[in-house]
């Protein structure tokens, strides 16, 4: 496909390729879950999720259905989160009632971080503190540091291929990370949506695997994921492991949110799960993914030689940071005026005007590849290009 | 059917019979729907709700697109009307942009209420205050005098068979809050859901339609419903109409909470109603709720004579308000022991204890009556004549 300079080039919201949405295979689902099962479906009641679909997932990642929470999506499920973490009645599993001593204020999120986050635990009352992120994940000296400050109600972090960044945390990092929270004594929320679309490299243990393995902070580990990259985002199916007194912490919090949570999707992705569509859906979107992934890799190595970044191994994004003497000021503007549509990098730091030596979010630019073809992804580099030389 | 005196009976919840749920129908509308438009079911978007469904609600409503606002159920509508009436910038009609001179922090309801949305209102940070329920609709010289105290941010009425007593306003009080709302400048918020399951008498208009024919107060009403009560609670689909200022800031608010409401099941309703299968429903719930509704009333006549009760027209509900002489004392252990579920009374009443002349949360008994059988209602209400005897 040709790209003409007049065709405005989107590289903002990271959205799935709406021709990869599986309108056919999930219209079958829908009909044969609610056929076979119509009371289950559509009644009132399953506040914690669609049963059926609980235990699947129960099954499959070695849990009891109890530990199993199935909400709205992932945003959902960090609103629910924060309200219980930020709360005096929060769980600890040292405890098996109540937590912390005393209520705690602060949320620790990777910086950058998914902005809408960052905003939900605001919305809840959390102060938001971001540490900065380096190549292989969080600094764990910043980390530190900050830990000796303030114990946070949880830390919040997307540990494969992270929105924005496309940042994969190291093995050695996730150990490190499990063993603060063991020591400190607040939660790791890992959230893993990005995580089976791995375009290369090996597949990483997650935080839960990691300390099941040395049992250490196995206790501190909330793992949530949702189904919105991996069959359809208007489905609002996220998902969390976490232990059962929490899980029937947030199953009240949904109940008094909206009674019960929409049932036929759950019920319908349970049908798409149990039929094995899922793991043919995610061959079918790598395939897609892989190649524009890599050609946003290539383009930006060849048009923009000064910038740095990490080399995505899977996931939605690549991210850049620009260098010092680039041209920021005024970025979108001018970016839009060349047919370039960008997010403003700051929108992603929680504290987007950190001084010294750690680059701001005014020299942040996410680049997400897959809702663009690669002759975008080309013109679109090379209009970046253009506009910060 | 026989019913032994063995057989636990559950006047609790207000659920609809689970053998009247349209799974099949609902199964094909899911297909249809889902195959004529992958994209606009499945993809991010869309925060007001399916734009086919909308566009269907604003030409059946006589209103724009912009008034009307879908999301997940009757309840998460009222915790955005709450997070957004109880908000400093509250967008009121007699004004483009901001509201009421300052913040407002007082909801009122009537006595009693639906217990779920005193308890989303609390959750907001609301002070719930109850007018008390007459047998045609809130006493009007009670709620008079709390507007003298204060002026809510909003008044939350359910104007027919409400729940939980199953009384209808009527049509001179409809006009006199109309009359209230506007000198005191408040919003009412009318909650529709039961409204077109009437079984008897004349379909009286909304708050919306007098507000409408009289011109007086029309801008300071949201009407709110849901197709839980007509087609299936699990769906979650409720709507409002409201200024287009309102629902953007609704929009907004749903966004930052969800992303994206769940869309296949706003879709599979549209679809559900293009058919025209809406009307065909309810009347198939007529016939199976009337006389369910007309065995409560007699056997409530029967076997409670001494007790208060306003015969509903319509819904899910009949409530008793017991004699003074009753023996309310430990009701719903008691009860138990007889083989019988019952709500607690109490959680209807902003204030269950209100001093005086009006009868307080703990002689109110509701009684719902469609998802139990005729032969059930009987024996049931013997049971609780028994109890209270």
């Amino acid at each position: 496909m040709t790209q003409t300079a007049t065709e405005t080039i989107a590289f903002t919201r990271g959205v799935p390729d709406p021709a990869v949405l599986p309108g056919h295979q999930l219209a079958e689902c829908f009909s044969a879950v609610l056929t076979r099962d119509p009371v289950g479906t559509l009644q009132y009641g399953q506040p914690a999720g669609y049963g059926p679909l609980r235990a699947h997932l129960a099954t499959q990642y070695g849990v009891s259905e109890g530990e199993i929470f199935v909400s709205n999506g992932s945003l959902q499920l960090m609103d629910f989160l924060a309200t219980h973490f930020l709360s005096a009645g929060a769980v600890s599993p040292s405890q098996s009632g109540q937590d912390h001593s005393g209520q705690r204020q602060s949320v620790l999120v990777e910086q950058p971080s998914y902005d809408r986050a960052i905003g939900v635990y605001r919305r809840r009352g959390a102060q938001v503190i971001g540490v900065p992120l380096e190549h292989d994940g969080v600094n764990l000296d910043r980390l530190e540091a900050q830990l000796k400050r303030q114990t946070p109600a949880f830390m919040y972090l997307i540990p494969d291929f992270q929105n924005p960044s496309g940042i994969t945390l190291s093995l050695m990092k996730r150990r490190r990370l499990l063993e603060l929270a063991d020591q400190h004594g607040f939660w790791l929320v890992e959230d893993v949506p990005y995580r089976r679309l791995r375009y290369r490299g090996d597949l990483m243990p997650t935080l839960r695997d990691v300390a099941a393995e040395t049992r250490t902070g196995a206790n501190w580990v909330v793992t949530m994921t949702s189904y919105s990259k991996l069959v359809a985002p208007a489905m609002r199916v996220g998902h969390l492991i976490a232990p059962a007194a929490i899980v029937s912490a947030l199953a009240k919090l949904g109940e008094d949110t909206y009674l019960t949570p929409t049932l036929p999707t759950q019920a319908a992705l349970y049908e798409f799960l149990l039929r094995n569509l899922l793991d043919q859906n995610i061959e079918l979107l790598k395939q897609k993914y892989g190649p524009r992934c890599r050609a946003m890799v290539g383009a930006v190595r060849r048009h923009l030689p000064g910038v740095s970044f990490a080399e995505p191994e899977g996931g939605f994004f690549l991210s850049i940071t620009l260098p010092k003497d680039a041209n920021a000021a005024g970025l979108l503007d001018r970016a839009k005026a060349e047919g370039l549509l960008l997010t403003d990098g700051r929108a992603f730091f929680a504290d987007p005007d950190v001084p010294g030596e750690v680059p701001g979010g005014d020299r942040f630019i996410r680049l997400p590849f897959c809702a663009v073809t690669e002759a975008q992804i080309e013109e679109g580099i090379r209009r970046l290009a253009k506009v910060i030389g």
